[in-house]
């Protein structure tokens, strides 16, 4: 730890709050280490004792944090801040604990379990009307939920200049503001349409057999495993495992572990699902691990941690240079058709952009209006601008006004996410937060390290990953996402570079 | 819960207590999920965190099971038990919850965390030491466990009749006699010790190369879980994994995971773990899932504990019939040379005595040998009669008499076992009443269930599990292994079944 904090704090409090919050992080990161087996390989029938373990396993990290000997020596630490800078980790640490201590301790007991409780049922319910394709079914769980998430968001709703929304996203997205992201929305969908539009209307269209394969799941594996590490995931600190839907998740400092899918007819969900997992997990280990559990040893927010999966996956991934070095290597490992086909034709099939029903299978170009309509929709709910039962139409009009496609059913339209039923909500932001952010980082790389392209092209992947943990990994929660972009790029989070990126891969493929 | 303690307790009381010992079973429950994911897949760096998390969890069970007002609430129960079967849930409930609360306050916070660094350490100074093959760089750590444990037996040495050994030999297997053990290891020894020198100067001896293979693991495995499913492993309750020291491990009611590892030169040792480890495994699924974490709903010591693995292993899976049904079907799945093996050869094979330096190796007639051995030694050490510098003499002079052989090193001597380095003194003698107690079950299971023979010659397996789980698994701790087998067999624990059953078998096979 730095020695900033002595001059200016009680080293005492400040080490015996750390002291808390970490023992609280070695609690939660158990709880986690159960759920990653849950989702893996746990028994058929182990789950209702399980929920137990992970129950007792949270209320005991929940107890921790909202100790209130613990909440007075935050608040008077914070009260002696004054005149450290706000991005050192002293500073970080004692405001970022103090704002999680302040939101833990305005929920009332009972709300946080009867929310556990509403969210432990929506996802049943949700997945039950999913299979049925019936929102009909999912209908009053969501409206409990919805409910709650209103008492919460009432709960913290300290100031009254925050929206309730604005409430719930500080959680996903600390400093998050409702209106900047109607607004940067609003700038980036203009483009996005347009672009959009011209690429249909392009005679140019990609043959997708070579994604298509059919390819051995055997072949995949080895594929990703090459892949991710390649681009630097540390497998000593690490493992790549399989799931249903694929997450990245932290049990310890030197244990992060990504789980991807594997589809024998499609190469891109197993192999950019790698890819992406991979630069979640290469963030989680570039953090320092000194600060593990504390706010500099953590991500800043969830659009930067996308921002960093996102990186990996389509501007790294997707870029031409990357097939350069993979194509051969791929072709070897996975036979027919993949081996046979040339640089420009995997380039654009792994870029083809069609609109679509699903947001995890769209394309970089479409994906963004995906996101917007859940901001808007799940705003209205939240508000009350917007009932309940009038979800599925407005749902369906949106993808009909936006994309341009209707739903045949609830499964494939607004049952598709599994979200709301979670009580997520304020969550979709973020992923086009950490697609703006993507795109704005690798243009300060492109410009900071002068032959990236080159390097890729040769499968060297270290300069770029030493870039990003030096700008982005290694100052933890010190920033938000805002300040970091800010100080990497020297402009706040902005729709430009996105646009520009897109447009320029995308015209260029299509002949625009 | 039964009805029966309503009449005579406090109900109120005796719930709560129970649902104290349940909340301390799920944090222990998580520590083991911890400890297992540890042992199977956990990343090569992860160790240092994942101790930490271990040891939170172990303290939080500790702190719970050590509560005063739990005691309290205990000792009261315990005093108003009079009219009630000791071996009724209720009594065995406050009867073992107040044993275990008793022994663990017993212990002082400061020797409790000592010893558990001590047995790290140890663990590590063993591990070191047997690559080393040297005795010399263990001397120390073991020294200091052993000081370490004979402070923790003279803390939980309340009544002076019992000894020290008998305090430590307590935590494996209560209501366990220092002196009676030995009698019966006497007893077993002498008419053993003909066997095997019978056995040596027999001229019919067995052609392994049906056991030897080679083998391909993946083979092997599908063979291993075919027959965990066969004889009643519950594969949506439970799981087969592979790892270097084989075990098994209950994460919940309804997860116990069984581990083994596969040589491809030796088909016993995954066959035989994987019988051995399911043996365990059906236990722990055979327990009364409404009682887990108390008494009624666990295993009643680990002497019944073995003896339930062993059962499986040896009086089944090695027997002439249960070869008669497997030999076909495993011939089809491995191949040569097991394929054109007959019933008498593979029976033999599987049943070859030979007296060899290594426990874990060691036959089902020399083993106990091993035991005894290591029985007398740690006795001598804890009662301070035997010096550690003297062991690996000692050690090997008992072999040479013992056994006939004498190690060529510390390696395969007194260092084979990581036991004394953990600080498992008093859990030897528990390998030797699993052997005992498994031939008296099943002698009584062959009595009462007329044609098991034949069943197990055709793969019908149900019929010996079920008897298991309803003479054995469903009592839980309501028994101690005496008064269990007591109950089962009508005589105590004895000799006399498992040398008659060796006897029978290998004179039979041997030609004697």
């Amino acid at each position: 730890m730095c020695e900033e904090r002595i001059t200016t704090m009680n080293k005492a409090q400040f080490d015996a709050v750390c002291e808390t919050a970490k023992r609280a992080a070695v609690m939660h990161t158990a709880a986690d280490t159960l759920e990653w087996d849950e989702r893996t390989g746990m028994p058929h029938k182990a789950g209702a004792y399980r929920a137990e373990q992970v129950a007792a396993l949270r209320s005991e990290v929940h107890r921790i944090r909202t100790d209130s000997e613990y909440g007075d020596a935050l608040a008077e630490l914070e009260a002696g801040l004054d005149d450290l800078d706000p991005r050192s980790d002293t500073a970080s640490t004692v405001r970022e604990l103090h704002r999680d201590y302040e939101r833990n301790r305005r929920l009332p007991a009972d709300l946080v379990r009867t929310l556990a409780l509403a969210t432990v049922r929506g996802q049943q319910a949700w997945d039950a009307a999913k299979k049925a394709n019936s929102f009909s079914q999912f209908r009053e769980p969501l409206a409990e939920i919805l409910k709650l998430k209103r008492e919460q968001a009432a709960c913290l709703q300290v100031d009254s200049d925050r929206t309730l929304y604005e409430c719930l996203l500080e959680e996903y997205e600390p400093g998050g503001c409702e209106q900047q992201l109607r607004e940067t929305f609003a700038q980036l969908r203009e483009p996005l349409v347009a672009l959009i539009a011209a690429i249909q209307q392009s005679d140019r269209q990609p043959d997708l057999s070579s994604v298509q394969g059919p390819y051995s799941l055997d072949s995949q594996r080895v594929l990703s495993r090459h892949v991710c590490e390649a681009i630097g995931f540390d497998f000593e600190r690490g493992r790549l495992d399989e799931t249903s839907h694929p997450f990245c998740t932290t049990l310890g400092p030197d244990d992060i572990r990504i789980l991807t899918r594997f589809d024998k007819h499609w190469l891109a969900s197993g192999l950019f699902g790698s890819l992406h997992e991979a630069g979640h997990g290469m963030y989680e280990q570039g953090l320092r691990a000194d600060w593990f559990g504390l706010p500099p040893g953590s991500y800043a927010s969830l659009g930067v941690h996308e921002s960093q999966s996102r990186l990996w996956e389509n501007q790294v991934g997707r870029s031409r240079e990357f097939w350069q070095w993979l194509l051969p290597q791929a072709g070897q490992m996975l036979g027919e058709p993949l081996k046979s086909t040339d640089l420009d034709e995997i380039h654009h099939a792994v870029n083809a952009v069609r609109p679509s029903l699903i947001r995890v299978e769209a394309d970089e170009a479409t994906y963004n209006l995906h996101i917007i309509i859940r901001f808007d929709l799940e705003c209205d709910l939240i508000e009350g601008r917007l009932q309940v039962d009038e979800l599925p139409d407005a749902w369906n009009a949106r993808y009909e006004s936006d994309l341009g496609i209707r739903p045949t059913g609830d499964a494939d339209g607004v049952l598709q996410d599994v979200h709301w039923g979670a009580g997520l909500i304020g969550y979709f932001p973020t992923y086009t937060l950490g697609n703006l952010v993507s795109a704005q980082l690798y243009e300060s790389a492109q410009h900071q390290i002068s032959d990236l392209d080159d390097q890729i092209a040769k499968g060297e992947f270290s300069a770029l990953l030493e870039w990003l943990q030096n700008n982005v990994h290694r100052h933890g929660r010190c920033h938000d996402s805002d300040s970091l972009v800010r100080a990497v790029s020297g402009q706040g989070i902005s729709h430009e570079p996105l646009v520009n990126y897109l447009k320029s891969k995308l015209e260029n493929l299509y002949g625009i």
